[in-house]
């Protein structure tokens, strides 16, 4: 400390705290707990040196949230509870959309931005109608109801106008519907609708429907480049949102880093995680840039009951999952429809990283003799967690903390031991301190 | 912000971050990684209030380390490579006690404190020539050498003093050998030496050896009045430390959460969390009052791939485990020994808390007929793994990253994502900028 140049950075750092709270994006990695940000460090770790590389996210922890929800049953959250309490600052039931316990529609952030004539955008890789954007952008007692939620986002108006400007994800079977053609009114009233990523990237329009899947997304080892990837609707998100001269809020989350852990997928977890990073990433390249941006990340809960390490072994190795070309879902999904096996493994697994052996590529005949997807899926999934070293507990939720990255102006008042409740009020806090324009 | 009051806080605490760091205590619950941080919250959560009260840690977090060490067959650590990490700065192979990767010595965060004068100590719940505690006060190839680190710990001087001034915790076999008798050593050199809780209370002798079992301490539930509990101990230690104007460091281990995480015992993980809080608590009430005391608590890795919810369910149940009376470890001894099993596991478990039903009990019996006490020992672990939905990946250690809490002056160097080395270099760093007397 006391060089001029170590002074000089202290005061653009004070200075930077100081700045005003202009546009929030919050990421949510959905199901990232501690066990998957610290395996997503030793899978990109590089072997060559000593040290381990930090990721994006290492360089702005800055606490640990509580998760539990406030639910008459379980004492493990569930998606949208805890989204509910991030959004709303409400802790709730599980399965509750931005409702409390007694069902009454409580406020969030997104709605809050809005009042103050702020542009708001959803982001997701699973539906964009699924629990976690779902309970930023709407109320429902359930969040199986994600038909009424699509609804909700169409029809519910804050001062005359629609309440989320950009909506980019999956979901479009809960929006073209027998009973209702929500894209085409969404056209109606400005919106461009677009459907995949060539149309969205050539788009400019401020306000935008983007549904790129009938359910969720593919994930990002199976997509194809028809499907943009999450860092790509987040840039894209960012771009329209910050035309509005009033500022933005922006939700952004990895749907699917859960999805692999119910699953229990390390394949799919990690990769996962790598697309959240990316647009992570690009959030934070945007903030600092902008100065005025406050970047939120962090997780809803864990999944799995995920390990680094199982079975007495001290080591997780990260070379065997990326072997993998693709998905354990797709190649199970092609064995199912008749491929080969050992064809289809050898295919999408990489036989200079992992030279599979008789009994695991057996292993995947016998459980394709069952004819159920699920089987297959689970024998490939057991390769790869067995050479990786990876535990898994649950097909469910686990409550653990989950680690808070924050940065730009603000960010301390996200720092130490949080809940998950602080992020919604503190949010609320920082528009309301808002000056007005 | 902007009361009167509030600012009148702020300075104060930009008062107590200026002030110069005296003392450091520095607290290693091993293996408690976030599951076990988070699990003891649960635990101790109040039903009748809806919010989660905060355990004594989660006044203090300040953000979380990584573990990994520098092996060349291993990348999840134990716990002598992580300590070497945190006492030295130096990544090493598995069981390298204060050595590096080359065998040489490297200097401790306690042998700079002794350098400076300081007084020094060592606490632990296991023999106190254990991984842990011998890495910052001793030097050896291998962590299996209890013997040469007792040895150690007595003839390696510093500026011709004893380098440890307090060790207090079990091994008394490691020191009263057929081949030595180190206690007699000690105490021609003017050291006292306590064998029970009575005899250390009542000693107020600045140097002490205290050693109250011939391995480690027994479990906080199977302790009788004769043994200090880690509180006492830690008390004990500050006292005699706190009489030498140059200062003190201390290093205060909870060794047997790992112990209890390697067994899957989710009885005994929690009430070493209690026995490791109540230290903890103890000396954060010391630096309140001190202001010149540097406090830092964190694990060395994680135990055992525990998940606070398992196959499925989304609950994790405190109210059986708080049913024990002892450990299942005690339980399956007496069974072992001959006690009835049905009369022993209704004398220990709170039959008003956890009925336990006939199948638990036979699990017990068929346990038994193989003589085994690990098998009777794992069937009554099971018993409360599962009515608390406990899950465990391995019987060894995993590698996610682990929580680190900070109080006092410089606590903010502490903050963010660190690596395990980092404790040491920042102690080292403020160890040499200290004023001299």
């Amino acid at each position: 400390m006391g060089t001029a140049a170590t002074q000089d950075v202290q005061a653009k750092e004070a200075k930077s705290n100081d700045s005003e709270v202009k546009n929030v994006i919050f990421l949510i990695g959905d199901g990232m707990g501690v066990s998957y940000t610290s395996a997503y460090r030793y899978l990109k770790d590089n072997p060559s040196t000593p040290v381990a590389e930090k990721t994006e996210f290492d360089k702005y922890l800055v606490g640990q949230q509580m998760t539990y929800p406030e639910d008459p049953g379980q004492n493990v959250t569930d998606s949208a509870s805890a989204a509910t309490a991030m959004s709303a600052g409400v802790k709730t039931y599980n399965a509750a959309i931005g409702v409390d316990n007694d069902k009454s529609e409580v406020k969030t952030v997104l709605e809050a931005a809005k009042e103050k004539g702020k542009a708001t955008g959803l982001v997701a890789t699973s539906e964009i109608t699924h629990a976690t954007p779902a309970s930023f952008g709407a109320h429902d007692e359930n969040r199986k109801n994600m038909n009424s939620i699509a609804d909700d986002y169409y029809k519910e108006l804050i001062n005359g106008k629609h309440k989320i400007d950009v909506l980019l994800g999956g979901g479009k079977s809960n929006f073209e519907r027998p009973d209702a053609n929500l894209p085409e009114a969404f056209k109606k009233d400005g919106y461009s609708y677009v459907t995949n990523k060539q149309q969205l990237l050539k788009d400019k329009n401020e306000q935008v429907l983007g549904l790129f899947a009938p359910g969720g997304l593919p994930k990002m080892m199976d997509r194809t480049e028809d499907t943009p990837s999450l860092e790509v609707m987040t840039k894209s998100a960012v771009e329209r949102l910050n035309k509005d001269k009033d500022g933005f809020f922006l939700m952004i989350e990895g749907s699917q880093v859960d999805w692999a852990g119910h699953d229990n997928d390390i394949v799919s977890a990690m990769s996962e995680m790598e697309d959240f990073e990316k647009a992570y990433k690009a959030a934070i390249e945007f903030a600092k840039k902008d100065k005025n941006t406050l970047v939120i990340a962090t997780a809803d809960h864990s999944t799995g009951g995920y390990s680094i390490g199982a079975d007495g072994i001290y080591n997780w190795f990260g070379e065997p999952i990326k072997a993998a070309k693709r998905t354990p879902d797709f190649m199970a999904n092609e064995i199912a429809k008749g491929a080969d096996v050992e064809q289809t493994l050898k295919k999408y697994i990489d036989q200079t990283k992992v030279a599979l052996t008789n009994e695991e590529i057996q292993s995947v005949k016998d459980a394709a003799q069952k004819k159920q997807v699920t089987d297959i899926d689970n024998a490939i999934e057991n390769i790869f967690n067995k050479r990786s070293h990876t535990g898994w507990t649950t097909g469910g939720h686990t409550g653990e903390d989950v680690p808070v990255y924050a940065f730009g102006p603000n960010k301390e008042r996200f720092a130490g031991q949080v809940d998950n409740t602080d992020h919604a009020e503190i949010i609320f806090d920082l528009l309301a301190d808002e000056k007005r324009k």
